[in-house]
C-alpha cells in the first residue's frame, strides 16, 4: 500500500489531518496496515474478515482521505505554510550570520504574502 | 444568530474551515441567514419549509461545525500560525527600523518553535 501513491500528498500525511474523520474501524485497519506494517491478510484474520474487506476498506479510506483534502485543501494550505517558515528561518539566519538587512526586508515580504492568502 | 457566541471559534471561521462538508442544502441554507442578513422566517418561506425546520438546520450546522473543530482542530492549528505570523511581521520591521539584530534572532525562535508543533 505504501508504494501505491497516486493521491497529490502522502496517505498518512492526509490521514494525519483528516483520520479522526474516519470511523474506528477504519483507522484501527489502516494503523495496522499502514504504520504498524501488518500485511492485508494478518489483518484480515485478526479481524475475522475476508482479505477482500481490507482491500475495499483501505480503498474506500483512501477516497475519502482524498475527497476531504479535495474539498477542504488543508493539508496543501500547510503545506505552503510551512514551506514559507523554511524560507524565513533560512533567511533570519543569514541575516544573523552577516549583519545584513537584506533578507530580513524579504522575510517581510514573505510574511505580508501569506497574511494575504486565504 | 451572529450574537449566539459559544463556540471556541466564531461560526464564519469554521465555516470557512469545514463548510465543504457540508451538504449544499445545508450550506445554502446557513449562507443565507449567516451572510446574506436573512431572516429565519424568510428563509424558510423561500425554501417552502417551517421556521422551526430551518432553526434545527442551524442547529445541526453548528454541532456539525464544532464536531469537525473538535476532532481536527484545524481552525485553532491555523489561527496559532497566523498569530505568529504577526509577531515575525512587527520584529522584522523593528529590525528594520532600528539596524537591531536582535528581534531576528527572536525571529528565528518563534520560526524553530513553530516547526516543533505537529
Amino acid at each position: 500500500m505504501q508504494n501505491e501513491v497516486d493521491s497529490m500528498f502522502s496517505l498518512d500525511l492526509l490521514f494525519d489531518f483528516y483520520g479522526q474523520l474516519l470511523t474506528d474501524h477504519q483507522r484501527c485497519i489502516f494503523e495496522a496496515v499502514m504504520f504498524d506494517d501488518r500485511s492485508v491478510s494478518e489483518v484480515a484474520r485478526e479481524e475475522g474478515i475476508s482479505r477482500q474487506s481490507v482491500s475495499d476498506l483501505l480503498k474506500r479510506v483512501r477516497e475519502q482521505l482524498d475527497g476531504y483534502e479535495s474539498r477542504l485543501g488543508l493539508v496543501g494550505r500547510f503545506r505552503d505554510e510551512r514551506k514559507a517558515l523554511g524560507e524565513i528561518r533560512t533567511l533570519a539566519e543569514a541575516a544573523l550570520r552577516t549583519g545584513d538587512m537584506e533578507p530580513v526586508a524579504e522575510i517581510l515580504g514573505i510574511v505580508k504574502r501569506l497574511e494575504q492568502m486565504e
